[in-house]
Order: structure tokens, then C-alpha cells, then sequence
């Protein structure tokens, strides 16, 4: 069978994610790199073009994995590049899913593409997670930790603080929480008291360190209501220890199948790289929106409407035999 | 939207965990309970009847969920109902599934219906956890461990013995070596070598102690070569804290996504009572075999052909304003 041949759109972490992790799939290859900036400026040595020269790959690329971000990029750009190319997005704005939804399913049903949206862990694996775990213990309750692991948006907000040279933002779930969970026990979980806040800052030459430290702890929407612990260190220590872009979390259910006896579903990730793994993840729907443009199954697909096997470069037989 | 209809085939661990277990649904409904033995004469308040009247009540049954045993009744019982039926069956000889596919897949296509096999945790949701982590992480390593909990074949082996009047036998995986994959850490893993094997006995009264000991720990294909514990208690201590049917498990995958990056993914299982659990996982792909007859998707599937969201009563809009 000839190779999926997949485009990358943007080249940020998750784009040179997803280039290496191409790289580990015997069935795709890349055909190229697209980028709004001077392709030549790009620090790759995979083939890198302009975003203008896109639309002459028609018919030379079987997926484009869009790897812009969810704020700005995604909600213009997927739905535009639906009407021309099979596509897989990370798109992760829970809130606004639907829209996201309804504008791809239009574009590509009118264009005889498959548009793959929201894939990634959270959304994504823990998405299929929640599902799985609700549909099979009806009566229970879920529960989603995130971390321990780096927050971006977070870290991005405490660099914002006046004083602040380098920060990190790390969210960690309260593992006595976790634990009980496990055990089978009652809590009381929201996501305020779940989980804990741990920031690690460098300080600007003359910043105030107490000032700095309450800033960040009062901030609305980001750190007031949450525990919240912030570390100063210096710059090399800093570098040392804090570059890493470690994530992961677990989804949890306590179901009781009958009266007393309780079923506990667990699904877990550990991830030494964040944006490896949810570049890994589009990849696998990569490979899914190829298989299902070839059947032409067009249309907007979530990780819900897409039966495991294609994520797989096995053939359904052979997954039978080795995995089932 | 109308019920879907259930039958349950087969009246032991598993069909009593099918009648509990759709009580906690709200789009299914249990038409009766189909036996080999006299329906007067099985413990239930559900509508119970003869095999022989199965037949007639096709059109009346949307599916059949089929609760005999791998050994002997499913491999014949199931070809046979899928002509008349759509079916969901637990088939766990994991060898013989590929044939036990084609048999399925030859009458479900030929009489228009469809039959789902091998569903449960294993296989089942644990061979589903074994695709993902393998299509996400083709680098990389897959870890299943069993347990802890009780193995009804192994138990049943060793009440054979003689001078042996009753005993459970527990799986137990090495939780040194579990908590080692979850760390990233190499392990030397081999099926023997991750679990041990923990019986309770409760001796006939003129039993030799040593004897019997000797005969369970060398018993060849099931204790042989493993690490085993052998544990004697009265027959009250024996029923008290040994009646119920707890069982789980884990699949791990340590994955590198780049050299020296690694993630691991994790799945896992603990279940208060394996058959009300294993019956939950059937009759959600009950409600998943439903839908698919409804759109003709006639044949045989296994968990990796079904899209997710078959298995939820909620319809796709809600799954993603909700749980994506």
C-alpha cells in the first residue's frame, strides 16, 4: 500500500512534534512544512514552504495536520483549509467545540474532505475516556486530575507580572485525592481543591520578592482559590531543571454496577513531553483521516465517531490475531 | 426513541450480572431470560423461558446477549443465534477469535445481522487500550498485568485436588515491577515472572496440609514456574472473606516519542465483582450492536470496529457539548 502523505501546517512545538513523530510510522511520510514565516528561516531540514504555496499541493497531500493554535489560528485557518485538504486539529477550547464542529462538518461535507477536530489527550484520549467509563457504569461519577505537569497558558500569565524574568507554572492534582478515588472512597472533588498550583520564578535584577509572590497568588481566574506554592530560583537552575514540557492526568470513575460493589475505571497519562505525545495523538487520527477519505466517509469526525481500528496501521485481521 | 430490547442467553455469573446491569440503563429494556433449564426453576423475577422458545421471538428481540461460556457453548451457540439475532457475546479464548470471527461474520452477513464478540475487559477493554497505546506509541513497549484477582479456572483447578473441600485462587501482579514500568524504569517482564499466585484452601477433614500444598504449587500450565502462596483457613473465615468475585488489571505502555522522551500510557481496572463488570462492557456494546442493525451495518465486529460514541445513549451533539 502506498504511504499517507501528510502536510504540517505551522511550526511551533506541536509541528516539529508532529515532524518527529512522523518519523516513527513506517505507513505516512511528510511531504512538507507550511508556515506563515520566511520558509527558509525555519530551523528544519525537512521541505518547508510558505503558507501561499498550500494550495498547489492539492491532490499531493492526503492529510494536513494543522498545528496552529486553538485561540486564533484554528478557528479561521481548519474550517478554511477543510474545502481543499483532509485535515486533523488539536483544537482544545472545550467550550466552543461545537461551533468548531458544525463550521468543519459544512466545509468538508460540501468539499468531499474528512476534518478530524479536538484530537490531542484533553481534549482526545481523555475525551474517549470519560465516554467509555459513563456509557459502561452508568451510575458513578468521573473525575479528571490534570498534571503533574506545565501549563502554558498559566506560566505565560506569572511572565506577565511585573518583576518576573522566567517562570513556570506547573498544576498538580492532590495525590491524597487521587488516591482516594482509587480506594473507592468518597470525595469531594471540584477542581479548585483537586488540584494545587507550583510556580517556579527567576526575579528581575531589582524585583521585589514578596510583591512578585502575591501578585501571583491573588491573580483572578488563574491562581485566587487555588493552593498555590511559588518557588524563586535562579536563572541557571532554572534552565537546568525547568525546560522540559512534562504533562499528563488521570480520568477516573467510581461506578457501581450494583448496590456496594463499585467498579473503578482508570486511565492515566505520564508524558516527558507534552507536545510529542499530542502531536503522536494527531498522528494515529492522521492516519484515520486517510483511511476514512479512501472509504469517503466525508464529513467533521471527533475522536467519538472513530472506530479504534483505523488509528492503527494493522489490518483488521491482524488486529484481531495480535491485539484483541 | 423506542427501547432496545434485550434477551439474555444463558443464566450463570455473567447473565445475572446482564439483568442488574440493565436496570441501570434507561434505553434498554429486558424482554426474558433464555435457559437450557427449567425456567420454574431459575432464581429470578425477570421473564425467564426455554431455549426452545427463543425463536419465536425473533422480531421481538433487538439483541441477544449471549452469557454461556467460551469453552463449549459459544464457539456452536453463537454462529447459530446470529442467524436469527443481533449479538453481543464475552468470547475470551483469545486463540481461537480469528475463527471465531469468520463463523459469526459468514452467518451475520448472510442473514442480515450483526454480531459484536469479544467484548468484556479481556479481551475487550484492555485489547482496545493495547491499539490506542500501540497506534499512538509505535515505539515502545506493551505491559499487561492481571489481577489482583480471582481466577475462576485457576480456582476451579484447584478444588480438583484431592482433599481440597473448597479454595479461590488470586492473580497478583508484582506491584514492584508495575510501579517500575509506570516509572519508566526497564523491566525484564514476562507473564511468569509479573505475577504470583495466591490460593486459599479450605482442607477435607482427614487432607494432608503438606501434600495438597505440594500438588496445587506444582501443578503443570497453572502453577508451575510461578510464585505461589498457599493459604489454609476454616470454612467460616473461608466464606466471609472470600464469597465475592473482585478481579482488574493494568495495561502499560512506556513509549518514546524522541529519543530519551518517553510517555506512558495506563489503563486500568479494579473491579469489586468481575462478572457484574464484564456484563456492564456487553451491554453497552448491547446498545452499540442496536444502533449499528439499525443502520445496516451488518457482520461481525469486534471493539476495535465500533465507533465509540455507539456505545453511550447519548446522542453525538450531546457527546461533544459534554464530554469532548
Amino acid at each position: 500500500m502506498s504511504k499517507i502523505r501528510v502536510g504540517i501546517v505551522g511550526y511551533g512545538n506541536l509541528g516539529r512534534g508532529v515532524e518527529v513523530g512522523i518519523k516513527n510510522t513506517e505507513d505516512l511520510e511528510l511531504v512538507g512544512i507550511f508556515s506563515r514565516r520566511d520558509p527558509k528561516q525555519l530551523d528544519t531540514k525537512s521541505k518547508a514552504f510558505h503558507m501561499d504555496e498550500l494550495e498547489s499541493f492539492k491532490g499531493k497531500i492526503d492529510v494536513l495536520l494543522l498545528c496552529g493554535g486553538s485561540q486564533k489560528d484554528l478557528p479561521v485557518q481548519a474550517p478554511e483549509l477543510a474545502k481543499h485538504f483532509n485535515t486533523v486539529d488539536t483544537y482544545d477550547n472545550h467550550n466552543e467545540i461545537p461551533t468548531h464542529f458544525e463550521k468543519l462538518d459544512k466545509a468538508a461535507k460540501e468539499n468531499n474532505t474528512v476534518a478530524v477536530l479536538s484530537t490531542g489527550w484533553d481534549p482526545g484520549l481523555f475525551s474517549l475516556n470519560r465516554l467509555f467509563a459513563e456509557a459502561i457504569l452508568p451510575k458513578g461519577d468521573t473525575y479528571t486530575f490534570w498534571g503533574p505537569g506545565l501549563s502554558q497558558g498559566h506560566s505565560d500569565a506569572v511572565r506577565r507580572v511585573e518583576g518576573v524574568k522566567q517562570a513556570v507554572q506547573y498544576t498538580v492534582p492532590h495525590e491524597e485525592m487521587v488516591e482516594d478515588v482509587k480506594a473507592k472512597k468518597k470525595v469531594d472533588y471540584n477542581k479548585l481543591s483537586a488540584h494545587k498550583r507550583v510556580v517556579y520564578v527567576v526575579l528581575e535584577e531589582d524585583a521585589d520578592e514578596s510583591k512578585v509572590k502575591d501578585t501571583i497568588v491573588t491573580m483572578p481566574d488563574y491562581f485566587e482559590g487555588y493552593e498555590t506554592e511559588v518557588h524563586f530560583l535562579d536563572q541557571d537552575t532554572f534552565e537546568k531543571e525547568h525546560s522540559g514540557k512534562p504533562h499528563g492526568g488521570t480520568v477516573l470513575r467510581q461506578g457501581q454496577t450494583t448496590e456496594g460493589k463499585t467498579s473503578v475505571y482508570q486511565f492515566g497519562l505520564d508524558l516527558d513531553s507534552n507536545p510529542e505525545f499530542t502531536a503522536a495523538v494527531a498522528i494515529a487520527y492522521g492516519r484515520a483521516a486517510g483511511k476514512l477519505a479512501q472509504e469517503k466517509a466525508y464529513g467533521a469526525k471527533t475522536v467519538f465517531d472513530i472506530a479504534p481500528g483505523y488509528l492503527s496501521p494493522k489490518d483488521p485481521a491482524e488486529l484481531r490475531k495480535e491485539l484483541l
